[in-house]
């Protein structure tokens, strides 16, 4: 099954707040994990919520990685999607739990952008629900 | 079931390529559908790339919007992802689908941020798999 790309879309649960609040560590994350990922980043965009909590995404030659943070919630949401063969976006989403230091994360991993018959393109689910723990 | 925010992954099919290649005209589109979804755009980043295709996102108040485009296939990956009750992503999908002159529209609906009673937080497809024909 020939599949532009893959997107894991995910939760983060246990991070750290201190981490989930700080803008300019959660951007530093952001461009490690698309390195990580081995995907090359061409834009990004990051806003600091008052009082608290950070957005943001890189744009990447190969799609993007986001993430959402309530840091009072210890809570990421993040979605990690490339595309080519060269890229991996599970390295990006194993390199954000350790940074944030989340307890469990959750995924779902998509293929997308596959190419039907009729010239239409469709997504499937290809792992679902898959819930880690992690140790400190 | 509670949840912090509803998040559509989505495949456009048939898309007018010229429409696609616009990042001008794509980021115009993305401003109006965070409108439509009742979001509030707080930053955005879009990139043209060479020889064609675009890729964007917008940070809303309420998570995010993004595209990435294959003009030479017609195709666009989009997902819109907003939190709270006063938003809706639909509204934004069906703007996109209808800007981008999409053919037809492959669906799979989220919720994230669902609080489990161990403090950890999930996510569940609430729509599968939805494929939508659009009349030109």
């Amino acid at each position: 099954m020939k599949a532009l790309g893959r997107h894991i879309v995910c939760e983060l649960s246990g991070c750290d707040p201190e981490i989930l609040t700080d803008v300019d560590g959660i951007h530093a994350m952001m461009v490690t994990a698309a390195k990580v990922a081995r995907a090359t980043i061409m834009e990004s965009a990051f806003h600091r919520f008052e009082p608290q909590g950070v957005s943001g995404t890189v744009i990447l030659a190969e799609s993007h990685l986001s993430i959402h943070t309530w840091p009072e919630k210890g809570y990421a949401a993040m979605d990690f999607y490339t595309c080519g063969d060269h890229t991996d976006p599970w390295l990006a989403c194993d390199h954000a739990a350790e940074v944030l230091s989340a307890k469990s994360v959750l995924t779902t991993e998509f293929k997308r952008g596959i190419e039907k018959s009729d010239g239409e393109y469709t997504h499937v689910v290809t792992r679902d629900h898959v819930e880690r723990s992690l140790s400190a």
